[in-house]
């Protein structure tokens, strides 16, 4: 592949059309089960892509940090979600002031400690700042078991936080097989949490879910999904089954730079992919073009491919599919948008490296 | 650990005093040696951090891109070696161009297409551009076997480019109890390749090779190592035994964000530590100050911990080692400076995400 004006490589290409294919599938998908759509910012990190997530239909953005909401509230998106229990000190209550005063803004908390940090730096927010309690579906990581929901919620209520309802990440569907089981569990999760709140007498409005691998699966008691990875798919979607070929929209162009004693190597390494590879990914990485083709050991500027078939030469350029387009992103400065293999312009990565 | 004017987290962390005692030691084995040391600045990525190697015996700097290489041109430094088979495209001729305005360059060729690339772009550069054939010594990624060394350097030689010598990575110095046996291999490797080239008639001027875990057992035909991570330490040092405790100088802050059902999660994930796990390392990354400790399960801002003994409460702050300190380095715009438990400055990142 070589474009008009290539970009120096490696470099992360989006691919125009699909993306916005990508986009529209997803608000349809929304709008058909008649739930919300609020799409996690944190895969691109983009309020150019953003802005396209919620003309497509989009009620508001997820994001993982207080910086992120920060940059997404300076670019004039009003509705936020940190889908994360953040601890609150003083700096990060300073930050979130900023940020509600041109958004509402929600927030997680699983532990009653989190929600009185919250609450002694941002008691008095006039219902801009909202809670959502995060409730464990099964991945085990953060979240209250899904019985323990409502002894929290009345925890954080009495507190002086407004409580909007529960939500959950079901991150175990990334594992092969797992999405129906997985959804499934969700669902359970959220149906058992949301009934322990009301069990309280606090009213339940947003029941949040949804990940990418499982959501063409969800149902039962959402009244919103947060997919992230949707946007532009990645080599995990791909093995995982939950995105096909032509619907991957993120690539990085990189340059053969050796083929010593038939080694194919990449200049893509893992500065730019991510060193991201779960136990059950065939590699750390594929190659669009090359579906056979297997990045079999990354280093931080090398990728060395295991290419079946004739070998391409020195200086040929591959487009790279990343095993996970949010490590990918967040080391990106810039994505290169190609409309019909042609470059086009780019979308700045406005909160790379917004993790705090 | 609380600092005063603390840094938000995640955020990573420089011991100053451990720092300055890791390029003194690294520097003072070279000169026992007496070999040159040219550190990667890959690592730190930071033209105040390879002041100091230089200031402390360093001849040059290694890096690994030509973005790089400008970013330390233009912050003055003189002699650099881009340890890497670039592929030279009018891009990167044109860039390299303006290193060489400032700088004597040295970069790796393993592929005649490669040094055709390179002489074509660079071949009047007027004996500032020099090669460096690169060998493999055992590690299977890129670089010509040591017998055929010879070869190309007289190919490289004929394209009129001055060949300065051969150069390897032994990166499969990265596996326990490897050390002792690949450090060997390296020296029998470079010999042999130095051997090849000297007799095409070429002077061999510089043997280069290199890297942390092996840093102390190297010896044979070295003139010049090239170790990066010694400056930091990191996890995978700490496994393989190749770094102790005490010279582990960089860490990350993080917050204890929740530790419902007795699971502590923090806030350094993989977009700021990085996602590199070997498959021998026990974890993502470790705990400073509680060595029991495993970074069992990494997403993107949730790093959950397998704690031994009594649990930390949340809003509590830790020190993560990260497994790989380059990645981690990469994430991240500036590092911040502790002297003797005091935060005094920071280190920008200058070449962050310069991986082009």
């Amino acid at each position: 592949m070589h474009l008009p004006g290539e970009p120096a490589t490696p470099a992360l290409l989006v691919d125009r059309t699909v993306l916005d294919r990508n986009v529209q599938r997803m608000a349809e998908l929304a709008r058909r089960r008649g739930i919300a759509l609020r799409p996690h910012a944190k895969t691109h990190k983009s309020p150019d892509i953003a802005r396209l997530q919620l003309a497509a239909g989009a009620t508001g953005l997820t994001v993982a940090t207080v910086s992120e909401a920060e940059v997404f509230a300076a670019a004039g998106f009003e509705d936020l979600f940190v889908a994360y229990p953040l601890w609150v000190d003083a700096d990060r209550g300073r930050r979130l002031r900023g940020v509600l005063e041109s958004a509402v803004v929600s927030v997680g908390v699983d532990t009653v400690e989190g929600a009185r940090a919250l609450a002694a730096q941002l008691g008095g927010a006039d219902g801009r700042l909202r809670v959502l309690v995060e409730v464990d579906s099964g991945q085990h990581r953060s979240g209250v078991t899904p019985d323990r929901a409502g002894e929290l919620a009345e925890q954080v209520a009495h507190l002086g936080l407004p409580v909007l309802g529960v939500f959950t990440f079901p991150g175990h569907s990334y594992l092969p097989g797992s999405q129906a089981q997985v959804a499934g569990q969700e669902a359970d999760a959220l149906a058992t949490a949301a009934a322990a709140v009301r069990d309280r007498g606090l009213e339940v409005t947003v029941v949040s879910g949804g990940s990418t691998p499982t959501a063409d699966l969800e149902g039962g008691p959402l009244t919103e999904m947060r997919p992230g990875v949707y946007v532009f798919g990645d080599a995990q979607q791909w093995e995982l089954g939950t995105a096909e070929p032509d619907q991957l929209a993120l690539t990085c162009l990189a340059t053969v730079v050796s083929t010593v004693a038939g080694r194919v190597v990449l200049d893509s390494g893992s500065k730019v992919l991510g060193a991201d590879r779960p136990g059950w990914a065939t590699g750390f990485g594929r190659l669009l073009d090359h579906p056979g083709a297997r990045l079999t050991q990354l280093s931080e500027h090398h990728a060395v491919v295991d290419w079946p078939g004739p070998l391409p030469r020195p200086g040929d350029r591959v487009r790279v599919v990343p095993n996970h387009v949010c490590s990918a992103v967040n080391l990106a400065d810039e994505l290169h948008v190609v409309e019909e293999g042609v470059l086009v312009g780019s979308f700045p990565v406005a909160a790379r490296g917004a993790n705090t």
